[in-house]
């Protein structure tokens, strides 16, 4: 495998990354439950954040860049009326975005209004955005969604459902969307299925039932709804018949289409690392998946020590499903300090070290003299993995084996995953020993790709961070 | 004459109002000087302000609700990089604005980036508007700009230049546009005039020269600039050649050209309310103008009183005039009151007189038992001037003549200033002992639109606002 | 005279300089009408704001750095329940003053609760403080209204009002001073009536009567109020009768004592420069006296010139008697900006010429190749004079005269105006010609003391600020 | 026992609660290091936070309302300069503080200036500040600490070090306080060793040595100091010889005073819920304790069950401790989400349960059908844990066995934890079969005195809280 081919600079324009999206359709205070469900998938998306609600006769829109709870008071929220409503938080890419790069997009077009979130990322973007603005459209984002309004405005079909079926057709990738117009909300999910989106049901005050569709489970359950089941790869479900008053509730009608042939490759780093454990995705519990790349690391390395020790928190899951497996003990041996927030007024000195030590801290007293496993769920750069292997050592811990609870991350993902370009990839350029060496660790080991599989249930994923198989056509024609 | 032929609601879909523009090219700390320029011209719009910048690679944007001292700090004007740059403010109109709607407006199309400021309003914007939509383009904000930008972009021509005279010649109404490329800066002036917009140039550290355009020129004067000359009705001003380090200066070239065939009708509110007292516009100071408002407002209303008291600040240039010419002492018999701002608690009770109050106070003892004259510099509703005289008596006048320095404003502006609808204006539909009446005025009196036009200086303005003559073929036609 | 023995360096310790002060008792809404009251006095004292309120049952206070608009909001407001209330606007003092320096200050001792407002400066309280804390007092601020507490605290008295006249005998200096307890206003006047201080009624919703207390009459006008009468040189009021309920007002008792023999000698400085021209001061309309002013700089300073302008807004009404007595036109040539707040963005080059500037634009087209006599209220540092002149000539004035409707400023006030150390004062170190030269006038002229007064009513005033006579017997103690 | 004895309304006034202190001595950066070590410690306190330092000349102070990373901006923290410093996080109490009450408390006084910090409770205090206050002393803030500023103030002594000697002779409590004089700093833990108190050593970038002392061992960890040792009980620190230049060290002196016969009861709750897992606070390390809680409380309730689940964060250490003793398997059944923070919007409805998930996800998935042990660390009002039960039960959990890793709360604490009223302990006042039926688990188990202490390594510790023996005589005075 020639590794230099899995470069992002080459081919992708976009920024799209992997976000949340919620959606509320005949619910009651549509843009507060909203606000809430955004709030429990704050660890999706923490750099802006915003809502869209349609009361049946108009959209109203409010984002901005912060936190859930810091873009949003109670007089926005009161001002998003209506019953149904759409929601995102967007990824935190290093500094580049603006505020024009927040979601929900809003525009006015020939069928009237419309707004639209969206998580994942558009292979072919760049191409598509070349040959719009090649025939005169404009661009204000940096953001791949703006395409679609742009397909979806200039396509003739006399209703939104075709415009969105023509448009889909045309772009490739991955995309969990959510379109709100003024009186219907519809959700679509890719063929490939790699961004997760379920569908649950709400009751509301008057008996009436409500719908909330969401890339997280985790969202129904702080609301108070019921997970009814996933969205199927390439299907839409479209949600109509919303009561134009704020108080009243409707009998609303949902039609699943299945507008594209399905070829289910849903995202296995959704397991790894970026869902919540207490989510169900794909039909999973991410939290008993991780115990079992815990207990398949276990078998795959087996390994004499003292303890089991998480990276806290992505590494706790796998850290007791190891310790289980292995009979050794788990112990939280590393602390983690949640208060650490934007406004941190950065180190002076020392500063590499310090900026670790702010979100976690050794428990000296447990790891001195002590070999130690340590469970984290990935290697990138194998910066911070060097600094914690680091804090460790000046704690104390006499030998330190890191275990990672995947494959070596040696391609990009081009379907919303923030990872970097290949050369950025530690052990996309380097042997095991050299990465194991930079970082400093005794022992460093990996989980294997058929380990990982079993451990996430044996289905079809892509994988393609792990193994370079990028499964869109787009992409797939750019390397062959 | 109908009066219920003005009516904004019927054909206008627009919100760009009277606003300030600002560019700055070849500058040092361009972005910097453009915050103090538009700084200067806060008085023109205070709702919300932006700035663009190009250092020849790239623009930057940075735009939000608020005072220019609001939007900007240090460092969001460092991070303006490059020698160019355009501002914009935007004028405070009544709530319904949202973040979109704010300038600098941004976007990528196929000749690469620009960005775009615009002072006016474009009369037909909803006609083209409605006719790009119909076509598939899409709308993101509610200004009448984001139709050029799609104009532009959807044009053949191979330059930008030619492109905005394509684009222009579609648009008609009121505009004082400045376009930033990557490289160039691009000022144009509608053909009529209507708005405002000089050339100043800057002497930089180095020596070299750089240029700004400007509303008004107050902004000239605070960043020590030198006015140079108006932009002429149907100019387009090219200025080329940016160095694009950030540090060192080019020598630019200006290119101007006549797009369109002048036929000049500026704006007469500019000097009755809009321009600060200390700019020159249209050629002419506006404080001197004032004056001479006031000079033919007691030519034509010979009042006895004891004094002459102006509403502040609008009123106080005319009232100095009045006294002039009238020889009756002028007295600042009302106190303006600076500090209130957007925060202000409302009052519970009394609430108008009080919100009155807030702003204007009036000198018991300066004013009791006797003969006022007082003058404003328009009635548009007709309720702050029915305060003013309420407080006024109050205060104890014996007597109130309320003279306004203008005729009464009887038809809605359609080129940037943000008069309501004729149902809303008093002078539009009611008689002038009706209005004194409702006033509660001793005397009402107006100047003659005779007398204002030979006050301004005798040129052809557009005073539709004074009389109902609308000045563009769009405008006209709808009316005809 | 030495002028090097007026140093406040050598025995001033305090820092509580001209404020405002607001006390309302049985008033609807008591800490709203003081919020709107401080609001209109916001010129006297723009660092810091607060209020405390009683509810006949607990002290509420809330106090901060800042504008009245931005300390409070709506949710503060609310929390200062009940019918009485006390507010306070400190002096922006450069850098030094911390929180804790703001006012009401509030504190419990052996009779309960207290808090306490203070306009003025207390001449001798260094020696106090020095006394008090070699006694074991501890002290939580700079300000020497904490003095006061620990001496009404350590009094023996059984009585609140007992404990503040032997507190009062014990200190000197210049004080408008409120005390709010829980069921008491006390209102007192230094015996030497330095600075002002107003009583005025205002009719409550069911009819009952409630009072004010305010530094400037303006206070009355905002909200309703009407003025009664000055509070006189050594009196003290006491509002009695506060009625225990938010809601239910009473009928409170007044009580004045004459504790002090008066000796009045109110400041000549308001007049000339600090209070708001539309306010009531020591019994006269302050717009009034400054025409006076004016009218007397014109009969000492005859000269020939083409136009009077003010420097705005202090000089304007001593501008207008100028031109009134002489002949001479007034003309507004001068234009400020209102929006200059805190957050600015300061130049990096050209600075000085720039801050004026930010403030103050002169009318070029006005005063180009005139004569031109401007009027300011009095010459400190002699460095905004300067930028002034230099500005005006920029602007390309001919000749400048410069007259001050004042006397030079030869000494430093140690009765609450903010002047610099006798070493600052430029009059008081230099001859009037070194003055000019310094400015760059080609005139300069002062009022004369005489003049002063006879503008001011004939009256005795404190003019040590301009005469070195001390009028308390501590500072005269000092300089015998 | 006669559980009504417990009240503390009937005696208490005092606001001080459990808080962090820390103190910088002659380190570089002391503010900037002083700041991290109390971010670190941000469980302790996130109502206020507030640092004071010096430069060997001056005292100066930054504190406010808000999290460490709100208080505290690089501009506030250049401002703090000098090379020594103390600081303090208060403790969130309900509503009631202002802003005067945060620490550390400044005072000038008769032998210069002094600030203090103060961790803990003085339990005679309202006697003392009554006795100060009948002898006019003013108090303006309600916390304990501004008694000590007092005594210290009145006492006779040459020097500070006697003075706050005989001051501590008066009161009684629990306490950590730091003394911040212009030169020194002075460091006393209660003759109980009540509160924690550590001192570390830091090495500056010269090679010389700096001291840090604070509640608790994480802070060192962050700015890379050494834990030396803890403060004995009753022993006073003296730290001298501070160098007056911001930028060299200097070579200071510890001197170590027995100002108390120690008599040493260290608060057991500091083991059980209050610090840090990775800290070492009375010589052990926190987690190694908790753990050994899980354990003894495997001995004393040995349960059938499927598995062991932590109400994170506080119960993790226990419920591993738990898992390991008995073999049942551990999982992180339940999802702490960290982003709640202040500015949340409330919920409208189901309010309270809708509350605790916010903070709490059971993973249904995990524990649908089991039967679970659940491992807290205490009931107070009984409240939470009710609803934890109940999302629990929803979550479909078959059988719930609540077990608390230490014994019922029945008293309130005296000493600085922020404990309710006797009357709203729910064991205070209920059989244990009646607080689990209140609370809905299938049994309720707590931990016995015996073992809690066994646990905590056999020493004597004050645990009031659980047995009622209070251990200062002022207290026991109070109920004998």
């Amino acid at each position: 495998m020639e590794k230099q081919i899995y470069q992002t600079s080459s081919f992708q324009s976009s920024w799209n990354e992997e976000c949340a999206v919620v959606g509320t359709y005949n619910v009651d205070h549509a843009a507060l439950k909203n606000y809430y469900a955004l709030f429990s998938m704050q660890h999706r998306g923490q750099e802006a954040s915003g809502i869209s609600s349609s009361d049946g006769k108009q959209i109203y829109t409010h984002k901005n860049k912060g936190l859930v709870t810091e873009v949003f008071n109670q007089q926005c929220l009161q001002n998003l009326i209506g019953r149904a409503s759409i929601g995102h938080n967007r990824y935190s890419t290093a500094g580049s975005a603006s505020l024009s790069d927040s979601q929900p997009l809003f525009a006015k077009y020939n069928l009237g209004e419309i707004a639209i979130a969206h998580n994942g990322n558009l292979t072919n973007a760049k191409d598509i955005r070349e040959h719009l603005i090649h025939n005169g459209a404009i661009f204000q984002s940096h953001i791949d969604t703006e395409n679609l309004i742009h397909l979806i405005a200039q396509d003739k079909a006399p209703n939104l459902k075709d415009r969105i079926i023509s448009a889909l057709k045309i772009i490739d990738g991955a995309y969990g969307l959510l379109f709100l117009s003024r009186t219907k909300l519809i959700a679509v999910r890719d063929r490939y299925g790699l961004r997760p989106l379920s569908l649950g049901k709400i009751i509301n005050a008057d008996g009436s039932i409500g719908y909330i569709v969401a890339s997280e489970s985790c969202a129904f359950d702080l609301i108070g709804a019921e997970y009814m089941r996933e969205i199927q790869p390439g299907e839409m479900l479209i949600f109509e018949g919303l009561a134009t008053s704020d108080k009243q509730s409707s009998i609303p009608r949902i039609t699943s289409l299945q507008i594209f042939k399905p070829n289910p490759h849903p995202c296995i780093f959704e397991y790894v690392y970026f869902a919540r454990p207490d989510s169900s995705v794909f039909s999973q519990n991410v939290y008993s998946v991780r115990k079992n790349l815990g207990r398949e690391l276990a078998r795959e390395h087996k390994i004499k020590a003292d303890m089991v020790i998480p990276v806290p928190d992505s590494g706790v899951a796998a850290a007791l499903g190891y310790a289980k497996e292995s009979g050794i003990d788990f112990e939280l041996g590393i602390i983690r300090n949640h208060y650490v927030g934007r406004t941190f007024i950065e180190p002076t000195q020392k500063a590499r070290e310090l900026k670790v030590r702010l979100k976690l801290n050794p428990i000296s007293n447990i790891i001195a003299n002590k070999d130690i496993i340590v469970i984290d769920d990935s290697i990138v750069r194998g910066t911070t993995s060097r600094q914690i292997i680091k804090i460790l050592r000046q704690a104390g811990a006499k030998k330190i084996h890191l275990l990672i609870s995947a494959p070596p991350t040696i391609a990009p993902c081009f379907y919303g995953v923030d990872t970097p370009d290949s050369k950025d990839l530690i052990c996309a350029n380097h042997s095991l020993e050299s990465v194991r060496e930079f970082i400093g660790a005794d022992s460093l080991g990996f989980l294997s790709l058929k380990a990982l599989n079993t451990a996430c249930g044996g289905k079809i994923f892509c994988q393609a961070c792990f193994d370079g198989n990028y499964i869109d056509d787009y992409t797939k024609s750019k390397y062959r």
